[in-house]
């Protein structure tokens, strides 16, 4: 572990090596100093995306990580989905653009052959600061034409997006949200199993990009 | 104007100069290259400021921006308000502690000075990201006990406390929440005037700080 490059007092945590002919840095945002809880959403996700392109100048991005599914769009608890497009559902700023601006659409960055290879899925992704879905929340989800829900993704985009970093998104299933139980209950009881099948698409994910350019992936 | 310290492709924008004994940066966000608006919200906030606290080390934050208010909570068009507690009111996570840091509540660095000396009102700051408010939202900010709502001072407030920088928040009111006409309407209505009222307090709050330490404010 390598601390130097983050500032003083930030949680964030990162681990990195060679593996293959890559040179991977792994970055989490670690647990809140006050409360000892993981520092999820959007907030912590920016800064600490800024600061480790700032410190790391990756040439691609891969944020992993959990996310809500909906049965409606074909999502099951453990899939594996690589998100195409991504945007957010609670930033409504009702003024012509500023809404725009608000959903922030970002495309991913394109794997075809990611997808052809790999068992994986495929489907857009929102992203907003609950955990729980309100009534405005589904609406805007659904506008979204999203298949997977997340806390993070729409802001790693915005701020890859804005660097120019090319960035790629593996989310695996943890809880359905249009199902029957209560999402914080489904997801707890979950997230051990779906990380190990999130940890094994990862590592194909990775084993693929190796000795490929962009635009073969 | 100096684009040196940020990094190349944002579109922030920052001003500086010495003013008595201050040396002042005024950093805006800037507008979006896409769509051509002001990049408001929590996201753009957060990297932000925590890429003027590197770049720039700042002793003290002053975050100046417009708010709603609440007449409930004895807020009127034109007040400006120096908020003493800030919170999130769109992070909804219901899982214990989880909720606690959804909610992120941080103080603001005391200026009972400042509020004596000058003709401000004090009170709790909300922040979430979409300029109207939800049933969810509203909730929320009853919770957060919160007279003004903005889009970024909780987001900023925690970036100042993670880095252990004071911060100050400096909101005008452009418009009623709690009222009967519509937010945008009333926000883009009372915008210019606020935005006079505004600059006439940040410009007194400054010259109050002006060769004082943080003790003293």
């Amino acid at each position: 572990m390598d601390y130097n490059r983050f500032p003083k007092g930030v949680p964030w945590v990162r681990y990195h090596g060679n593996y293959k002919d890559l040179n991977i840095s792994i970055v989490c945002p670690g647990k809140d100093a006050a409360l000892g809880v993981d520092c999820v959403g959007t907030v912590s996700a920016s800064i600490l995306t800024f600061a480790s392109i700032q410190a790391l100048t990756p040439d691609l991005i891969i944020n992993a990580g959990t996310a809500g599914g909906f049965k409606a769009k074909g999502a099951c608890i453990g899939d594996v989905f690589i998100a195409s497009d991504l945007a957010f559902h609670d930033r409504r700023i009702p003024i012509p653009v500023f809404d725009l601006y608000g959903v922030g659409n970002r495309r991913a960055c394109p794997t075809p052959n990611i997808l052809n290879k790999l068992n994986l899925k495929v489907g857009k992704l929102s992203t907003g600061d609950s955990l729980d879905m309100s009534p405005h929340d589904e609406s805007a989800i659904i506008a979204n034409d999203a298949t997977v829900k997340d806390m993070e993704g729409a802001a790693i985009a915005y701020v890859a997006d804005l660097l120019k970093v090319p960035a790629i998104f593996i989310k695996a299933v943890t809880d359905i949200v249009d199902g029957d139980k209560p999402t914080a209950e489904e997801f707890l009881q979950n997230l051990a199993a779906v990380a190990a099948a999130l940890d094994v698409a990862v590592t194909d994910v990775v084993d693929y990009i190796n000795g490929k350019s962009l635009s073969e992936l």
